[in-house]
């Protein structure tokens, strides 16, 4: 049997991801550093065995692939790549193809598609975790446009589908994908953040039960808000450990493998506002530091969380999500198209939307509704599209309230009261940049521009700089 | 003559510092790559002229200082000064040191101290502008020690003063000194932004002229916010072009020269939480999009910023001012913490805060109260000194009380707000971050521990990740 593709790395990610291939249809070759490994998942691979081809050396693996070769890394991110390609390299004709599947920083991405010489690379983003690479994930490529058609056919048919369309998109050049999936990871903490701080208004601020708290979320699910973290977010809330609810014995200290920290620097590089994104990677920083903060409520104490009666209803605190996240997404598909203009690629942005509706963590239906206002017109910052600027007009109301009880009664909301505060900021045709602009000349004669005049590098009446 | 220290570099900055050394008594050799810069900086230098040895090639500069020389590069930050080196590297002995004042990357500084061969190499950040440079900077020193306090007596003589103490110290190795600075630059464009943010209130909240916004500032100038900041500010409202105040005329769009990034993107490598600075980075970047927010508000209509009569009171905006400094502040130190652990720096808190009293853009009277408190404990996070632990305890009602006027009524305080709910978080020892590992554990089998049992990598009663 020859195989259609090939994949080295059968971790959890790749072997799933070798199952999910050879399920759908297509001889696949497999190898893993450690032979055991291999050997394992050949034999516990069921009736999709017969699809399996398990390799024992890297040139057995390359042998057992149809020519022009395409083999899937699934490897940890980072040097073992670099080490993987290396060792491939010298066994690979130049029309073969390596396709990085981990969880790549775009920028060795692009490095690694730059230096391929005597073979072919793709990058490629793969969200959904164990169950998506399973069942279907979201598949986010970049690299040469020929090499993505060649295996689309494969990576089409194991995607995920939203109304029957593949959730498998060609983003760019070099690391297209893999930045596309930065940003979904980043999303991915904001929409993770913004619940959690909803829910805190529910546990602090309105005495709500964890099973209610799970009712809230379940029947938010059937409305605008309907996504995957929010459906698990009712599940985790409902789920029980005995008779304790589970989310009350969780340790409120959030890891995190680093992922959104590339998208906020990536940001920071592009001068790129992402403020709900940043919040989020604040919050589950200060989570970690939780001896400190235990100083601070012995030193402070806390803060007096429970609301009024009627402060807060539970209806602004679904406004309050939606609107959170409209300006959260409006914000990650701006630093998207930053990014284009950057790199000079020419980002699909409705098929970014499109190919997370299905299959990755941040899916929802309200990424429908983005593809489409992104369809009409890609360059227009998604809060001034007709269907998402109504709504938020009808949603900032509740997170203007939601927010101001936080404020008043100590519920620590800092990725949706970002959000807040760059909607005013974004609303603001005259800033209070004018007076920052005053300080930087007076004391480092940067110069501005004025309102009543035309020209650049102006300055003021002060001597301060010139003294 | 013979040259006590050498200079190359006359643009601005490296003139004025010339000036200064040639000033404090140190004969100083000076060289450009612009020979006609180097005749017009001898020829314009009066009565300190005698004290300036103008060369017109680097082989005579080299010759025209004693040995061991030391010579400060103050050419643009980047390739200019590893270009510099090159040429430099064959006329010194292993002796030599070159200092690069510039405002280089702290990456960059470690690089360049580690690759030193046949020369040392100290990275020396220098805060305080033109005016700072000729009369007095604050000077932020990282190298080896021994380097250091060869030139220390020069260093500190041409340094700013408070009481009679030089602002010049030595942080620590390699990029220790451009590390401390960039930090300087992050914290300074956070006071900027607050500065901003509460002028807003009065411009927007209260229909205050700028002249008495001015007044105001001078006042505050007056008490425990005494800075360099808000005294420009002061003079920033006062300033008139004609009739009309300067501030009125300047353009709302602020640039950036990118160090407060630095610090940002620092800040995420180390896990390190700067909320304030990063919402001020942030609101530069906005003001940046002029054409989008004018967009913006002519979808959604300008925001109702005016307050009701006693809403805010101009007591109240400045215990807010008050209390956002000190957050800041705190996260500014506590960033350096991290940073020292993750380089093994023994950085010198106390010593830093000392540093920065006088000379550079950040000077103020707390931070000789900031000194005094990481004297104390440098270990303990600065909210948790009982001096400003009992003023933020004074000053924290104030700025939610202004953080709450903004949120209810459309003025934008980004860096205020994130300050307030760092805050609230700091003080609460059961966060919601057990909703985002429930979450975590729920789609990536990433685990949790317990408040009731020990252990980690503890997983909840949901198969959405096994299914």
């Amino acid at each position: 049997m020859t195989a259609r593709i090939g994949l080295i790395g059968l971790g959890t990610m790749g072997a799933m991801l070798a199952l999910n291939i050879a399920e759908k249809g297509f001889p696949i070759a497999v190898w893993n550093r450690t032979t055991q490994v291999t050997r394992d998942f050949a034999a516990g691979a069921g009736e999709l065995s017969s699809r399996i081809v398990p390799t024992e050396s890297l040139e057995e693996l390359v042998a057992a692939i149809a020519k022009p070769r395409a083999i899937i890394l699934m490897v940890p991110a980072g040097p073992a790549v670099d080490q993987q390609i290396e060792a491939l390299r010298p066994l690979l004709d130049p029309e073969d193809l390596i396709i990085d599947a981990g969880n790549a920083n775009f920028h060795d991405t692009d490095r690694r598609a730059a230096a391929a010489s005597g073979y072919r690379f793709l990058g490629m983003g793969v969200s959904g975790g164990e169950e998506g690479a399973r069942h279907g994930p979201s598949i986010m490529g970049g690299g040469a446009r020929e090499d993505w058609d060649r295996v689309a056919p494969v990576l089409e048919a194991i995607s995920a589908k939203y109304e029957g369309i593949p959730c498998a998109t060609h983003m760019g050049p070099g690391g297209a994908g893999h930045f596309v999936k930065a940003v979904h990871n980043g999303i991915e903490y904001a929409d993770m953040q913004m619940i959690a701080e909803i829910y805190g208004v529910m546990r602090d601020g309105l005495s709500m039960k964890a099973s209610a708290v799970g009712e809230v979320f379940s029947a938010w699910n059937a409305g605008p808000l309907q996504s995957y973290l929010v459906e698990i977010s009712a599940a985790v809330a409902k789920a029980v450990d005995g008779e304790k609810p589970m989310l009350d014995v969780i340790l409120d200290k959030a890891g995190q493998k680093g992922t959104g920290r590339w998208t906020v620097i990536e940001a920071q590089n592009l001068s790129s506002p992402i403020p709900v994104i940043e919040a989020a990677v604040m919050a589950r920083n200060v989570s970690a530091r939780l001896d400190e903060r235990r100083r601070g409520e012995a030193e402070f104490g806390a803060a007096p969380m429970a609301l009024p009666p009627g402060a807060v209803t539970v209806a602004q605190l679904e406004q309050a999500m939606i609107a959170g996240k409209i300006l959260c997404y409006a914000q990650g598909f701006d630093l998207i198209v930053a990014a284009g203009h950057e790199f000079g690629w020419d980002l699909p942005l409705p098929a970014i939307a499109r190919v997370w509706r299905e299959g990755c963590i941040i899916r929802s239906s309200m990424l429908n509704d983005m593809a489409t206002a992104l369809a009409e017109n890609p360059g227009r910052n998604l809060m001034l599209a007709p269907f998402f600027a109504a709504h938020l007009k009808a949603s900032v109301p509740g997170l203007r309230s939601v927010v101001a009880a936080g404020v008043a009664h100590g519920l620590a909301m800092p990725a949706l009261s970002q959000g807040l505060a760059w909607f005013d900021m974004m609303r603001t045709g005259r800033s209070t940049a004018n007076m920052i602009q005053g300080q930087r000349d007076f004391f480092g004669a940067h110069g501005f521009e004025r309102l009543d005049q035309p020209g650049t590098g102006l300055h003021g009446p002060w001597g301060g700089h010139m003294a």
